[in-house]
């Protein structure tokens, strides 16, 4: 549906879409708060498994990565699996599988930093003895660093195209988010108040997003990470330990204090 | 749903699924038709583009290429795509990739006679944002040999455990049907009244399944291939020229004048 047509639909009252979101009151990136901010500071749990790993108490948060999607669509042509030459044929799925793991091979770093996930992917016609005439699947591309999330990102298209062989491609970019580096007033405040308490710890950008990214355009801004367990989040089994929620909220105490007298 | 409990599901009347297919006439593989069948000689379009591309007119089939179909399921584990390192992931779509990478591979011979077909592939739970903890895909595989048949279909399994990874697969075989090969008697006078008419020719075996695949086993049979526009079958756009059908309508003619006379 065109968002012309869209924005034009009416409800029972006569009351249009568009007409509705332009009613909402305008939440802008820099509302006025009414009163000065002078700092935001964050607790969470990692909600990935590095602290566990590492064995430390708590993450002391640098930044938010950045993040780029695409949505890609792969044109075949539809076939009879019994009778088609492999060299005839223009398969869809087979083309999708090449262009992944050639993006397998670019987003490869020794240093594991990048996170590189197909979590969508539509096959069809879907029929067992067809060659699949169309793929969609969706990219998501993350990294803390700036330099590399434009890098790797503007290389997605050119390597998808480079193996795309018998079939057509098309790729779109449905989200482009830069990485969020936080004050280095809030971050140094956050380490020292962990040191003082004696935890064990290490510095890590955010994986997923939080409202510190938001925060973080109007104000000094930092993070507090504790361990989770398994790294598991967004599920019933999201689990931390009393201990460590007691750590987290010590360093919290600490770091607002110390901020505060700033 | 087990088969007991199914066969006993029973419509308003009392019927049993069950009962119901008892009570259907018995058509097996060798029911007497009540007179001797001497020969059986099916006509169609190739289904394929072998004869369009080697620019010949009649296709004397050899027989009918065997089948072997595999269900695989993958399973690794959902995981955050933003905060989840690479080497803790158990991705079921990098690892179903790996898989069929691995039987591309297997399956990919220089005479491109295999025909090795992944046609559904689901993917679950669909997110975007989620490593992806399962997917299902479909394997048609088929080759005119059946001792390729046996020896290539013998080997998807032990292809996959080797590339499984960290996550667990799992394989059905949901259909096995090997090669049928048409008798000599039928295929030679196809061969012969394709010669004395004087069209170009050449042999192949069947890529689809044809009543002939059932008929070879009561009496001689063969088939006669004429091409398609673009080897488009099971599809609106299945074209050929009138010439071509009265070439293999003399061809049949022919050949069953020549085995009524044998």
């Amino acid at each position: 549906m065109p968002l012309a047509d869209m924005l034009a639909v009416a409800d029972k009252t006569g009351a249009t879409v568009g007409a509705s979101i332009a009613a909402l009151p305008k939440i802008g990136p820099a509302r006025d708060f009414g009163f000065p901010v002078h700092a935001y500071v964050e607790a969470h749990i990692e909600q990935g498994p590095r602290l566990e790993a590492a064995g430390d108490t708590i993450g002391i948060v640098t930044g938010i990565q950045g993040a780029r999607w695409f949505a890609v669509e792969v044109t075949g042509s539809e076939a009879h699996a019994g009778t088609t030459p492999r060299a005839q044929r223009k398969d869809a799925l087979m083309a999708a599988l090449d262009g992944i793991q050639a993006l397998r091979a670019l987003m490869n770093d020794p240093d594991d930093q990048v996170r590189f996930t197909v979590g969508r992917m539509e096959v069809s016609p879907g029929s067992p003895n067809t060659v699949p005439g169309r793929v969609f699947y969706t990219i998501d591309f993350r990294h803390p660093d700036a330099a590399t999330v434009q890098r790797l990102g503007d290389l997605v298209i050119p390597t998808l195209e480079a193996v795309a062989g018998s079939c057509a491609i098309s790729v779109r970019e449905t989200f482009t988010g830069p990485p969020v580096a936080f004050d280095s007033l809030v971050v140094d405040q956050v380490a020292a108040a962990t040191q003082a308490l004696g935890y064990s710890h290490h510095a890590l950008p955010s994986g997923a997003n939080h409202d510190a990214k938001f925060m973080a355009r109007l104000c000094p801004t930092g993070m507090i990470f504790i361990p989770c367990l398994g790294g598991v989040s967004h599920n019933e089994a999201e689990s931390a330990t009393p201990d460590d929620c007691v750590a987290g909220a010590r360093v919290l105490a600490e770091t607002l204090l110390a901020l505060a007298q700033s």
